[in-house]
């Protein structure tokens, strides 16, 4: 295992390789060599980065000091074993895959899990990213700590069950609160009206939570328990009945929580 | 009935209430007179706008060309009962609450409904607000547009059915939002991991609602669908069943949406 890391291969060619292996090389590490389940992608994804294209998991392992394996949480565990002997460092970034994936065979293994969405052509500053680190050994976390630091300020090491409980509550802040825009969107798109007029209050909402605890600061008719207004909300939403059944549920979540 | 108004009066006390207020001053309109059941916060209110404080909310019709009505949804037929025979033009605020509430006897009456979430002692910028105004006639549609132009840029008319459905979009896009933030911050009390690793994920979540269709940008375990990830997340929900069970409904909510 090399103290002093500069070559960089990478599995995986969604949004959260993109977006790394992008940060990586732009701190100054090469990335190697790059392998994907999607060879098509892959071949993209070489030709960008400057890197070689591999056609197996295990080729990765020749001439790169660490590997990062950036790929659905159910395929980590087959690729992991296909590195196994690799004598640098591998890491995956899942929120929700414990260290335990390692089990079979990798010496120096550890976990780099940035807490943000990506998406693809969405340019995100990973220098305002929090980077959850986990290693084997204090020898591999001092390395990946100082890798991480060249792409963030913001560095936390986390254990496996806390990096699970953080992947629970980003679900909630932003894959179901992005879930909330786009119906509330839909609801929009039934009343024909732009789906502008709701910017101010999105940008809002998460502006005032940046500052305040949200509990503290939640409005609306079922913060106040207004039922008429909650009952009024269901009837105008008989005609979208999932709409309509989630209104409901999380009406009773915002009222029970201020009884 | 005055075409051009200068004097406003105000029935309500509460976030809303106070938002207009200061804006409609600022805007160099002449906050009357202001009458709250509160009377605590009616006097405060009073004194803070240099407003005379009303015991009665019939008292707002005395020497005032607009009475805003920005009460609780329940409380706006009442009040609006007391300000019959009023000969200016009598507004409420509400989103959900239609034209009918003034059928007993208002002449001129409309709605000034701001789309937005407002909390006390947090400032936002009214010129940014939506603001949706109905009227029962051209004339007072034009007076409400002119006032509501030197508050906002962002007017639009739209009838009590369509304000009914924003509102109802606001509270998805808003108020359940909010309460996603909450939970999320809930979940890492567990961890025993500081709120503001949601920061970023958060302000990126809404930035990006900004400027693509949240359907689109969907991120996350459900919009994969991925199930080993959903059920290791409901595991780790085990103790805590409410945040489960919604947990549960919002993945299969985003699953159906991708189906």
């Amino acid at each position: 295992m090399q103290q002093s890391i500069s070559k960089i291969a990478v599995a995986g060619s969604g949004n959260v390789a993109w977006h790394l292996s992008e940060g990586l090389m732009q701190c100054g590490y090469q990335i190697s060599s790059v392998w994907s389940r999607n060879q098509e992608h892959a071949k993209a994804f070489a030709e960008e980065l400057g890197a070689k294209c591999c056609n197996q998991a295990g080729e990765l392992c020749i001439d790169s000091d660490v590997i990062v394996i950036a790929v659905s949480d159910a395929a980590i565990a087959e690729i992991a074993q296909q590195l196994s002997g690799f004598e640098g460092i591998v890491v995956h970034t899942a929120g929700s895959v414990g260290m335990d994936v390692f089990d079979d065979g990798s010496k120096h293994c550890g976990v780099v899990y940035p807490l943000q969405t990506f998406s693809k052509g969405i340019t995100v500053k990973l220098s305002e990213v929090p980077f959850f680190v986990e290693a084997n050994t204090e020898e591999v976390l001092s390395v990946l700590n100082e890798m991480v630091s060249k792409l963030s300020a913001k560095i936390y090491v986390a254990d496996s069950q806390q990096r699970m409980l953080l992947h629970v509550a980003a679900v909630f802040a932003g894959n179901y609160s992005n879930l909330m825009y786009g119906i509330g969107n839909k609801i929009l798109d039934t009343a024909a009206v732009p789906h502008d007029v709701l910017y101010p209050l999105i940008a809002e909402t998460a502006r005032k939570a940046l500052s305040s605890d949200p509990l503290n600061t939640q409005t609306g008719p079922a913060r106040r328990n207004d039922r008429q207004t909650l009952e009024t909300h269901l009837e105008a939403l008989a005609g979208m009945p999932a709409f309509a059944m989630l209104y409901d549920v999380l009406a009773r979540t915002i009222t029970e929580t201020y009884k």
